[in-house]
């Protein structure tokens, strides 16, 4: 194991009607609210007039924020993150999935400071406080609700990026199952394949712990075993339970513990694919990881084959594990390959060049320039 | 699952020389401390002239309750609340083993008030705030180094109780597995049946997490597959190492999420041994699970086989799952039967009485009083 510290204050609030419990601890906070949210859909699903209420029986001032993209951008931070300074709010209220609570961690740490969000990602500005952020989750993917990372996207200078700092953490963040109910098949999928992402970034990182490796394959196999069963079943809240607690096991730190980082090569390589073509991250992922795989297959031969040994129950050699891999994202309907993914327009060369400008690597397994092409064949 | 909180304010320093960390983290609290520690093995160690060392680099006074006892009592606690309070700490620095910290828990929101420490286990005191509390850890068991419970023996009333609060969160722990390298044969085993048997607490809890349960096997697996290997092997860095980690994890709050509570039956049977006879924890625990799933073996066989399958990766009865797990505490030579620990004058009424005026019970399987004899008939 490496040296390690383990800290996660967040207070995770999980399970049928735990919005319940929502107005009160909000008002520990104050009672100037800014709400962040994406592009529409918590009012399609009655979720905005529910916390509405909520919001009212405390007699918050609420200010809002609307309109998050799917793959979050650094303009609607800032815009929101002035809006929340000129009224002064006491707290954050996040409702949303991954690109809604990335974004408001950001707005936190912006609105103390006279700077734009995007100045902590190039390290040109240091965060000095956090206004208190409460997190109501709707999509089982990122993890976010329960981690000190933020990815967003600067597409004036073609630059999608994660940034990580104790602050960022959610005071609060509740999580109903319920509230995922309505996520259409396409994107339960992704948030599996996430969530698996995020377990094997762990499990190629730098550091080796016997228990972190059998918590990561606990979590995969989690995965694997209900994933498929919740997608031939939308509506069945066991399933969607155990698939939202996976999510947030997956990204929590837990799996990080006894590892100096995990890789996240896949993940770097995955983001050039959503910045460029505004893929959904977890079919990114599904895209990229089996490349990767057989791009590093024989650098590290026997992580591989261990991995596909633990999670299917047979000694599987590193290219068994790979063909089982990513043969389990195709049964879930996720794109193996960027033509699955059906793009008009695709360019190998802008790909490479926004690799090269984004010096795509992993902290474990490095990638050099080199590894670039080879890499893209492999996503046809 | 059942409908669950989970918050852990902890930040755990785990690795080879952590305490290098530890005297800028002890700075950010103040610079008077309450140094507790138990019967002296720390001066026999040189952990004790090494605390000294960074305590005087940052120039610390420092107040000394030396004696907590291995089953600790609340007049300890009581006398060294008294002498904090004296002299208005600024933190408590606990050194030591389960004991010494739990104590020091107690301790930490005894001195705000003005109340015996046995107040807050009977319910007529409520604690109001905590003086922060910083830990070093030298024995990998009781996993109290990143929970809110805190165990202690009253002899005037023969009661011995866990407590949980919130406030009892240490701020800081640091664990450097190095520290456990002279911890004798007996007692790392003890510690090993420790945190096996917080995990089976865990697994015979209230509420049901597929997730849950394959984070327990995971733990204690890596018990199973390591800690024999640490027994014939005592100063392998690695294996105390792998140990240390498995028993924060055990009781740290994640195999209770998704749970309502876990059972804690057997715990409260193993503290009455304790309470009497003086007991090691970990001893009175192998002593009584075997007698425990004997007992309650028809009532829920499934649980049980379903255990044992999933430890001893083939499929097991209830029967043969209790003995299995016998077996093991027992190759770890851990006494299964009270016999096991040659105990001058034990007497079956006295533990009989003891139970009764103590209200022996599980959260989950209930205990009646009419258990008892039975259950004591298993001890032998």
């Amino acid at each position: 194991m490496e040296k390690f510290t383990a800290y996660n204050p967040v207070t995770l609030h999980f399970g049928k009607d735990v919005l319940n419990e929502f107005g009160n601890t909000l008002l520990q906070y104050g009672k100037k609210i800014l709400l962040v949210y994406g592009q529409g859909s918590i009012k399609k699903t009655g979720l905005y007039d529910k916390v509405g209420n909520y919001l009212k029986e405390i007699n918050a001032t609420v200010i809002e924020y609307e309109g998050i993209k799917p793959n979050p951008i650094i303009q609607d931070v800032d815009v929101a993150a002035e809006l929340g300074r000129k009224h002064k709010v006491d707290v954050i209220l996040a409702v949303g999935g991954g690109s809604v609570i990335d974004s408001a961690k950001i707005i936190s740490i912006t609105i103390p400071v006279q700077h734009s969000g995007w100045d902590f990602y190039t390290g040109k500005a240091k965060p000095l406080k956090a206004v208190p952020l409460i997190t109501i989750l709707t999509l089982a993917a990122t993890g976010t609700e329960m981690n000190p990372f933020a990815v967003l996207s600067n597409h004036e200078t073609m630059v999608k990026d994660g940034y990580g700092n104790k602050l960022l953490y959610p005071a609060h963040s509740f999580l109903d199952p319920q509230l995922t109910m309505t996520v259409p098949k396409s994107h339960t999928a992704y948030g599996i394949a996430d969530l698996i992402a995020h377990c094997l970034e762990a499990w190629f990182g730098n550091g080796d712990s016997s228990l972190g490796d059998r918590f990561i394959v606990s979590i995969i196999r989690e995965a694997m075993d209900y994933g498929p069963q919740l997608l031939g079943d939308l509506c069945n809240y066991e399933l969607r339970e155990k698939i939202m607690y996976a999510a947030t096991m997956a990204l929590n730190g837990l799996t990080l513990q006894g590892k100096s980082s995990g890789d996240w090569g896949v993940h770097s390589v995955g983001h050039i694919l959503s910045l460029l073509y505004d893929v959904p991250h977890g079919a990114s992922l599904t895209i990229v990881y089996p490349a990767w795989m057989r791009l590093v297959k024989d650098r590290i031969p026997d992580r591989i084959a261990f991995l596909g040994s633990s999670l299917f129950d047979q000694q599987l050699s590193a290219a068994e594990t790979i063909e089982k891999l990513e043969a389990f994202f195709r049964s879930i309907d996720c794109p193996v390959c960027l033509s699955g993914m059906d793009i008009p327009g695709v360019d190998k060369n802008a790909v490479y060049e926004t690799m090269i400008s984004n010096k795509v690597s992993g902290a474990n397994i490095k990638l050099t320039s080199k590894d670039y092409l080879p890499l893209i064949d492999l996503f046809w």
